[in-house]
């Protein structure tokens, strides 16, 4: 885009209704309203052509943005970090290993203690079902709280990098690519998307992924089938939301019991493995009471499943019943190549070499995704913000 | 404050006596003179404002910040990002176990190779008695005599992020909470405040808070009180200094040997577990002699001592002896609260609950606090300084 | 400088031939032209020289610096992060452990997956022969292509912090050190440098730090004297291009067997521990074959055999021989000084005292040398872009 293809988007951009986002946070995909999802794929996009066109998008001169690891993470905290730099904020980890938080503190007090400066907190709790999103929520009322009693002099926002329930900032960039693919969010409707599980010979694999591309894409009208060996089932809430986004926007979803159903005449196949839902709320259980050879054998056992529905496999002969053996392979990353990072897995290395490019420019919208949910929460006019950011032009680089 | 009360205020702080802070560090609050105390409270609070009205106060364009933690820290931690963020430092941490440090490199050396482009380091180092405060003073003349034999191109600052003997940020932020809440510094003289023991079942925390509450109380002339069980003494030199203050500044030093005592009639109470003298003492000779079994027998042992003092809590009860029923409770936080983060601690919870704004809005001065130790450290002119700031009136967000 | 002579040495930088170091890597200095390496020394000299004047380098308002250390560091590490800051990069470390690197991901897609706002990318990789050379190829390989493939909006340049060749931003700060010393690069020429091991108490130094200079110190007309034990001997690649370079430069290499025929008449001396290298080759094949009880076996051979060459240290009487006795004494740091640091080290205390401040002046440099790397890849007319900062003269520190 040059600047007046983005002068436009912005004119566009000013006609939502974005009022809600202003100082709240994002942590469900299916918490925000059609026109948030659109200005927030959108914003990606502006600030994505700022960049290119060699725009500093630099919002602040100073302010902190904080993010919590609770779990590993190379792409999205790098993603994480880029798109606070790409903003002006300077990324603070909390380290929860190198930090005094006292046995029994409360998250109300370490959630504003970590906040006085800070305008962002980017959290990634995804280990444990019915915990990832219960603590981001407890953070959230905890610096909403201390913005209300003047602890804090701003409202720092929750960006959710991964819970036990959604994985908004993945399912987004998914979104942004699909678009990108299909020529425009009008075209996704009544494509067909197969989110099947498929092998990896690895354990515990949060439910995020999946949960987040049926409630996410069932929102553009599109065909949504989900198919998993029996007991990968998924949370029964996720799969209300993408029930009930059906009869609001007109797409269906449907389940299926094996990749060959999923994938025969499907447009976009994402097939990804996770853990069986027992396994993931047996693992709390078994956490909370500090049973470490229970966990261990609980691991033995869920890889001992896992190897049953070895077969689950995207191979080239399975992409060949996809809609004109074409359909769009899609992960989030990083993926179980079979013959590369291990004997068999979730994909065959040339189907998945195929869609390489596609891939990694996929993970490459993640920085503006995230970026874009920080912009459209920070700030109450986002079109006024952006069309000073293009008059101004102040160079990225100098 | 606005922008007119924001320039009263810098043109008193160019009536002080400042000189002799310019490249100078901040360990103890008792090296400084009243001009300088009170000029750090001042550009605190200066500070603060610019940030109230979006005035960015982001003096370099580049310089780095680095900060040592040889103990963990949640609050210093952010708080010492905070503050260097507000001025335009990047933070590097110096993490000694991914270090390159060779056995016997010297403090002299260590200190030089990592300071070339630094502006300031901010060290905690608070385990052991006689250690913090020598090696921060060991840093200082290593920097000092670096710059002046022309390998430092600036002589980076040092601010005491919490030592064996003094923690100015927090007793500083203390102050600036005081000053706030009784409506100015004049209103403190007289004030009784109560600096007291409190039961904790945890082991090993450093005396530098009394120390730094009793040095730093004593200068505005209150009545300050100190009470413990027997054993757990501050050090010698600390009490000399609140004594003398005394003399100089027109308040009291007392000691009391029960929370009753020292609570009766107070308008401030401040009680905080800390180890034993002779614990701390005796962990510093046997961590020095390598001895881990001796170290694991003195902590049980100090845990068993710190028992026989569990009904040293700050209770409803011993609040209702306070002036009026109605003393300002305080702590440095984290603190250990009963039925809350312990099942017996410093305090009732319900004590603590009422405070607890209060207290976060203490702990939300600190930034502040550093940046203005920082800054009045780095400029020769502060008020010339800041009065520029607020003339440009750059916005801190755009 | 002042502002004029920063001028005319920009002026002279603009008749240079650096086109090819546009878009390019820094990883070994044998890789590039006589051109180049003035280059770099030159810009280093001029971002110095900008920074003494107060003018801001700040070419960046957005962007990461990634860094990757496969060993530690600590001049490196802040040298580095003090480059990058100065340039206006923010630093983001991929810490491989923190990371979600999953078994058998390819360098090729963690380098694409944390690049996509990344600017420059600085690897630390010297602990294993064969091996950190061979990465970071492969990470620029991955990069490369990842921009061809329009998966990166740029292609980041890789600094080489140290691999197991050459070791460019010491050894270009040793020639910075050295051109300030002798007053010129052209008064190198015919000037003798004798590179010799010497003992340390330690184990595995790589081999990096002679190897980069007998590799580079032979492009400027110097006598190059290497010395070393029977067995501690180089890569033969590397001993091939410093005899080539003396053939194009007009200096000369040769080898000496002891400690006095290397400092006889020497103009400077470099005493430093490394690995025997076929230690160096086993430590890599045990290694691969995770035979850890092996490399703790070779760990103290290693450390016995070191000890039969107890006798190599510089010594006073040894700098007795060397030029009038007044050789200057060279160190990348941290040395091991005999009684200081260990009983019996690679330098006598009195000698390293003496030249300390040369030492540490000498590392004072590298944050120069890396952002003049940098900086010279990302700008295609960086003559242009330094003329532009000086006329500018933003000030570093308001």
């Amino acid at each position: 885009m040059d600047k007046n293809e983005i002068l436009k988007q912005i004119d566009s951009l000013s006609e939502k209704k974005l009022e809600a986002m202003y100082l709240n946070d994002f942590l469900l995909t299916w918490d925000k309203s059609e026109d948030e999802i659109a200005a927030t794929l959108q914003t990606a996009e502006i600030l994505k052509s700022l960049r290119q066109n060699n725009i500093s998008s630099r919002l602040y001169e100073s302010g902190l943005a904080i993010s919590i690891f609770r779990d590993q993470s190379t792409r999205t905290r790098f993603s994480f970090a880029s798109a606070c730099n790409l903003l002006g904020l300077a990324i603070q980890e909390l380290d929860e290993e190198k930090s005094q938080i006292a046995h029994g503190e409360t998250v109300r007090e370490t959630a504003n203690m970590i906040s006085f400066l800070a305008e962002v907190i980017g959290i990634r709790d995804d280990i444990y079902l019915g915990e990832g999103h219960t603590y981001m929520l407890e953070v959230a009322r905890a610096v909403e709280k201390g913005h209300q009693e003047g602890v804090l002099p701003q409202r720092p926002t929750l960006v959710n990098l991964q819970c036990d329930i959604d994985h908004p900032t993945q399912t987004m960039s998914d979104a942004f690519h699909l678009i990108h693919y299909f020529g425009g969010v009008e075209n996704l409707k009544g494509k067909k998307i197969a989110m099947t599980w498929a092998y990896s010979p690895s354990y515990g694999k949060p439910l995020s992924v999946p949960q987040g591309i049926i409630g996410l894409m069932t929102r553009f009208g599109m065909d949504v089938v989900l198919a998993h060996p029996e007991r990968y089932n998924l949370m029964p809430e996720v799969m209300d939301i993408a029930q009930k986004n059906c009869v609001q926007f007109g797409g269906s979803f449907n389940q299926a019991t094996s990749m060959e159903d999923a994938f025969k005449d499907a447009d976009i196949v994402y097939p990804k493995s996770w853990a069986p839902y027992s396994v993931m709320e047996e693992r709390t259980r078994l956490l909370q009471g500090g049973d470490r050879q229970g966990l261990q054998d609980l691991e033995k056992r869920c890889l001992e499943t896992n190897k049953h529905h070895i077969d689950w496999e995207c191979t080239e002969k399975r992409m060949q019943i996809t809609r004109d053996g074409q359909a769009l392979y899609m992960h989030c990353l990083p993926a179980d190549i079979s013959g590369v990072s291990c004997e068999r897995g979730e994909v065959a290395s040339t189907v998945f070499e195929r869609y390489r490019v596609a891939q990694y420019m996929q993970a490459g919208y993640k920085p503006y995704i995230i970026a874009a949910m920080i912009f459209l929460s920070k700030f109450k006019n986002p079109a006024e913000e952006l069309s000073q950011l293009v008059n101004q032009a102040r160079p990225r680089i100098n």
